[in-house]
């Protein structure tokens, strides 16, 4: 912070808010970036079909933010007046410069949703900044994470589908409109399954939880998975990733080989990766990286034989994440502040 | 130019030379970008096991560029003494920040080769900038061609290979270790054909002038390509682009239907680098773009269907280069002053 800056900025706290799947998490984070509080709700799903998809369901979802913001200004000591502190907001899919979700694969009828006019009526006279989720994790991976130290790094989260986020030279890669990270939807094989992006063969849909369940299934209905799908409680049909983490953290050979299988899927994206931008480091996010070694050493050993001259080029890391579930909206908080003090 | 620049300065040449698959060709540009001398000769390639032949080969090269930057010297005036004119050398492949070119899947002989070395030998007391090949394509094409206007371009010269050059922000991305645009090893298709690189599916497999004799050739032995093969000898073996373009010139249904599935693949790695670095601009460069409107326009209908959310994006313009076969040569000239004045 420079020595100019308004007095009491130094303590003030900047809000960073996660529009997850399944959760929207909220952090208030210090001017060092230390945690002051937490707060989460369920992600709000409306039936398609309610009128203007896209409208009613950003709607709700606004109102989870801004209901997550109450709550952490509740959790902090009333503040000295004036403005209130800055937002940010990471949300998933493609986030147009002007705030506008464009499209949004898994989170579909929210796309077309104007954020920034939403949070705007829902948020009075309180600076926000609206970025992709991805985008943030990469951000908050590179201050205090997994990234320190590197500036030209891929984050990939694997999730319910696969975000990402790059930066090179240190800056955030936006693109020509913003939507640059959207690496979940290379096409890996055109003859591959539908993915709800309307293309087939996504990355996504190899290496995303998603592809995980589809590999245990095929495993499981083939046999192999035999204490896995005792985990999920004998329907092969409801065998799902933690099942065959938990198995493979036991030593089930068969779950362990559906795991190196999803790592070389992993490795494929990688290396097409490394083929584009050529970062010094992949960092891996989201649920799938909880595997830990699990995933990541086979997806190590498949790297290097996938991506172009491996045995010529020099070794690049390939990291789990390492602020967990909050590092998305501790980079919306990153933003917000870089955006706006 | 700085007021301050050295008298003589402003009138000073520079060399760009750019060693291809075939040819080794050189420019001199004034200071305003104008063509002052072309030379070239063909691109020597040494029978590979005479030797180390990463260094025998990459030697050969080197006289070669020495060779064309003498005949651009006995091409113009005599200087008036002091340092020789720089010179900028784009090469083909994966060049380290420190000339060494890593590896160079189309020039597999020349890999290893310490290109910065050999040159400084040849080139005494003479400022040598070495680039990418396609990386110097894209900077002359954004100075002087298609992308005059476009800060977020990637180019894709679809020849033998597939090469990338990659402009955000209106800088040019090396990546970690300056290995950035290698685009055309995107992996596409993991059960596709072996590429020279090691791998798979490579989307230089399917959209460079390799990809188009295989679409030929298959199209051919259908029975699909009468007209073509009789362009060819009468031998469907025999089968290459030029052929193909000439018959869809005289608007033969067969070779539209073989440029029709070749814009397809071309257009799928065009949505793919879409998704990762989200340019305004593609531009297509190569004997490819020679086909011009025949390839452009069905690139164009396919990467409509393919592009992730392509009814909710800005348009993205995909255009043929201008500058033709002297891009390189070109961009290696202009990267070669804005390194060393």
């Amino acid at each position: 912070m420079s020595p100019g800056a308004p007095a009491g900025a130094r303590t003030r706290p900047t809000f960073g808010v996660d529009i997850g799947g399944t959760k929207v998490l909220g952090v208030a984070l210090d001017a060092d970036g230390s945690l002051l509080a937490e707060a989460r709700v369920a992600t709000p799903h409306v039936a398609t079909g309610a009128g203007p998809a896209g409208r009613v369901v950003g709607s709700e979802v606004a109102h989870a933010v801004a209901e997550v913001v109450g709550r952490l200004h509740a959790m902090l000591p009333p503040s000295a007046g004036g403005t209130p502190a800055p937002v940010g907001v990471g949300v998933p899919g493609m986030l147009d410069h002007e705030g506008v979700l464009r499209y949004a694969p898994n989170l579909l009828s929210a796309s077309g949703a104007d954020m920034s006019g939403l949070l705007e009526g829902l948020l009075p006279a309180t600076p926000v900044v609206i970025e992709n989720d991805a985008n943030c994790a990469v951000v908050a991976e590179h201050a205090f994470g997994a990234a320190r130290g590197f500036d030209d790094v891929v984050m990939a989260t694997l999730g319910t589908g696969i975000g990402g986020g790059i930066l090179l030279g240190g800056s955030l890669v936006g693109g020509g409109h913003g939507f640059a990270g959207e690496i979940g939807h290379m096409v890996v094989d055109p003859a591959g399954p539908p993915c709800p992006c309307g293309s087939r063969g996504c990355w996504e849909r190899y290496a995303s939880g998603g592809g995980l369940g589809r590999l245990a299934l095929e495993a499981a209905l083939a046999g192999h998975l035999v204490e896995v799908v005792e985990l999920a409680g004998g329907d092969p049909e409801a065998v799902r990733g933690e099942h065959v983490t938990r198995a493979a953290l036991e030593g089930d050979p068969g779950a362990r080989a559906v795991l190196e299988e999803l790592g070389w899927w992993v490795a494929l994206g990688l290396s097409n990766l490394a083929a584009v931008v050529d970062p010094e480091l992949f960092v891996l996010g989201g649920g799938l990286a909880e595997a830990g070694d699990l995933l990541v050493l086979p997806t190590r050993r498949a790297y290097a034989t996938l991506v172009e001259g491996g045995d010529r080029r020099p070794p690049v890391g390939i990291v789990v994440a390492e602020l967990g579930e909050r590092a998305g909206a501790v980079g919306a908080a990153l933003r917000a502040r870089r955006a706006l003090t």
